[in-house]
């Protein structure tokens, strides 16, 4: 594994006895995993702002966190267009309004109209004025997780974030078997303040890693070991998960594809490789490659999202919103990939063996050619028997042709406004927000525009 | 359990020692168990007309069969109207040239400009001449169902019909507890002639079972107990599979809701049972409430074909084309479900952990950094590595656009007429087909017409 241009890395490595050769890093068998497995919790918590909003990661939990850097955003009023500072504050409002997301997300989209240098401390201010659930930590270099760390520091209070977790990282490696310093710097600040870190190797397979899983899955798991390993060395104790992206491509265009038999494989396997491992398993949800919130949006982002809930994952990032490849986050898909998340979430709460729930009583007061509608058990459990969509229409042609003929897109784009209109900004102490605020104008005048 | 308006059945059920007491049949614990489990096959072969579409029914093999019922059709050229014969015979060819269906189906859609007692003549007459994979047989009342024993005799000859099964059967329940002579009528003439029977209860659970899984569970066994036993009281060793359908319902609009996650709990756990009783598991596929082949019909659909196919389903019945709860055949909606199931067989090949597959050559000869697409490996396998979809469009937004920025359904429209176009009649023997035409209008003139 190629470490690049971060000294610091090597040095961790080389005090721990691996092979250090220029900038390439060889571990004995089994060197990383008795690494990681000597420190590296099983499970941790992280903390949000407001207590109900804490998460549990690892274990039978699954958290499930909204779309992660597109440049776009696509409504049905709007179309496509370059995503701004105003769509990043308008979906942490949708988002903290939906009751099936767990977690606050990253760069929900990326904010175009602010310098690439300054995005992060804009984004940060913006999650923790409109919503209150736990957060990500700016992912490109160690400058931009400095800032995050200050920024949680005044929220938390410093004591309080360098001995609980507050912050959610995520490294990629370049794959094949690298990593370089805008990812290895980001880790190690994340590492050093006990922050989590999801080392996920990031593989569109036959490009990036062999064009079978089985292959795909070994040098996933090589990065990955390397990586989780490297947390424990800065910081023995430090969470980190093992992450997972792979994805097909096409091997006619070579564009990437997403919501595939490949991927589903190779996701439940991972999965099973992070449990054998010991440590929480990271990976991605409802992925297309689709431009639009349409047919194949929900086939391929169903198809991603189902398995990695059955991978047993237990941080699952783009749940919601993604389209074009990761490219553009869509207002309407996010409400309708919310559905399959609250739809997945009565999934996982799995079959109620109680004697109420067989209702044998119940079959037999009913009798042959009776209907259970009126009957004493389905008064008594009707108010919870069946997850209630507010997307789905299940009502008969008739009543859905007189309301307007309506697609899933049109009832979404009516169900985020009025999330909107309905959103109540979390309270937060005036002086904290001040304190934020007066950081992110420090910072952002102490650096000129950068494009980079 | 109650079956009505049918003293041949009592009988059976009489001679092996239930309690009958009118038309209500009552057992011993253990009593349909025993029966079922000494002599129902765990794993039968039906024949196709064509060899190479045999299929095995049972074990780890999963049939997949399209859509069944439906009075409607739906295209985005004419919009929603009444089904035809024209439209039965279109579906035909379209199922026909799909590659990841395995079975002809039954009633693809109900042909409405034929008199509902002449229907099942015209539609096996349909199914034998466009199609050459495996059949259903007619469902409703024993005459239908004689009719289609005295076609495929026709087809396969006498002798190999009674020896061997060329047709699949669905018996439903009228849930709670009854079975009418409509459904035990073709029961006893597909187990007759040793053909096979899908006993399935059907329940939107809440009206027709108890609002709880564990409880729709006990129902749908008791009943799938009683009707499989009936099948090996009347010819024992005749295949017989046990079903489950079972959808929630909007206990606000009373509506029944498809693809959602009690249906899913359901659906596995009534696999483990059948596979725990013995006998193939039989139940359904793409379903959705949506009118249209949108979002909504995806994210229902593609929950609940995974579901089946996760649940070991051997025989997935509607696993392409369902719209609006069953009402409604689409054709877009075919062909894009018919891509999930292409991925789901893909997917049910599991993970190749051949030394190939393992890739560990690859691996080291890229290399740190560099790229697999021109690796040894790579041109070895990547003709095979990806499930090719022709639905999903994963190309560049700019690319998308400059093609006409065609939403799935516009793609899945063009699909189905270019299958139309490329179809190609398989061959049959004349004389089979005169016989097969002579005996449809025979039958067809013999009888007044009639709407029930």
């Amino acid at each position: 594994m190629v470490f690049q241009n971060d000294p610091d890395i090597l040095d961790y490595f080389r005090a721990a006895g691996a092979d250090v050769d220029g900038d390439t890093v060889r571990f004995e068998r089994g060197m990383c995993r008795s690494i990681i497995q000597a420190s590296a919790p099983r499970q941790y918590t992280q903390h949000a702002r407001n207590p109900e909003n804490t998460v549990e990661i690892g274990g039978g939990n699954t958290v499930l966190s909204p779309v992660y850097g597109p440049a776009f955003v696509h409504d049905l009023d709007r179309g496509r267009r370059y995503a701004t500072l105003e769509d990043f504050q308008k979906l942490n409002r949708i988002h903290q309004m939906i009751p099936h997301l767990h977690h606050a997300g990253g760069i929900v989209c990326e904010p175009v109209d602010v310098p690439v240098n300054k995005r992060h401390l804009d984004m940060m201010l913006s999650h923790i004025t409109y919503g209150d659930r736990a957060l990500f930590g700016a992912l490109i270099g160690s400058e931009r997780a400095e800032d995050s760390v200050a920024m949680v520091k005044i929220l938390f209070g410093e004591d309080f974030v360098e001995n609980n977790t507050v912050l959610y990282g995520v490294s990629n490696t370049n794959a094949p078997l690298v990593m370089d310093d805008a990812m290895s710097g980001s880790l190690k600040v994340y590492a050093r303040h006990n922050q989590a870190v999801a080392c996920t190797p990031w593989m569109i397979t036959g490009a990036m890693s062999p064009c079978t899983e089985a292959g795909t899955l070994a040098q996933l798991l090589a990065e990955a070991l390397a990586t989780c390993a490297l947390t424990q060395l800065i910081r023995p104790g430090a969470p980190c998960l093992m992450g997972s992206f792979a994805t097909a491509m096409s091997m006619q265009s070579g564009a990437p594809t997403f919501g595939m038999p490949e991927a589903a494989k190779t996701v439940l396997a991972a999965g099973q490789l992070a449990r054998r491992l010991g440590v929480p398993f990271h990976t991605v949800g409802s992925l297309t490659s689709s431009k639009v919130p349409d047919s194949q949006a929900q086939q391929e982002g169903t198809m991603s999202l189902i398995m990695a809930v059955l991978a047993g994952a237990n941080f699952i990032n783009h749940a919601t919103g993604w389209l074009e490849g990761g490219l553009c986050t869509g207002y309407e898909k996010t409400i309708i990939d919310a559905d399959l998340c609250g739809k997945l979430i009565r999934f996982c709460e799995g079959l109620d063996l109680s004697q109420n729930a067989q209702a044998l009583d119940a079959i037999a007061e009913v009798g042959p050619g009776q209907h259970f509608l009126a009957s004493q058990h389905t008064l008594e459990n009707f108010e919870t028997a069946f997850y209630r969509s507010d997307v789905s229409d299940a009502n008969s042609f008739e009543q859905w042709q007189s309301e307007g003929s309506l697609e899933t897109a049109q009832r979404a784009n009516r169900i985020w406004k009025q999330l909107l209109a309905d959103y109540q900004q979390p309270p937060l102490d005036p002086a904290i927000l001040e304190a934020l605020t007066e950081y992110v104008e420090r910072r952002k005048a102490s650096m000129p525009d950068r494009d980079y």
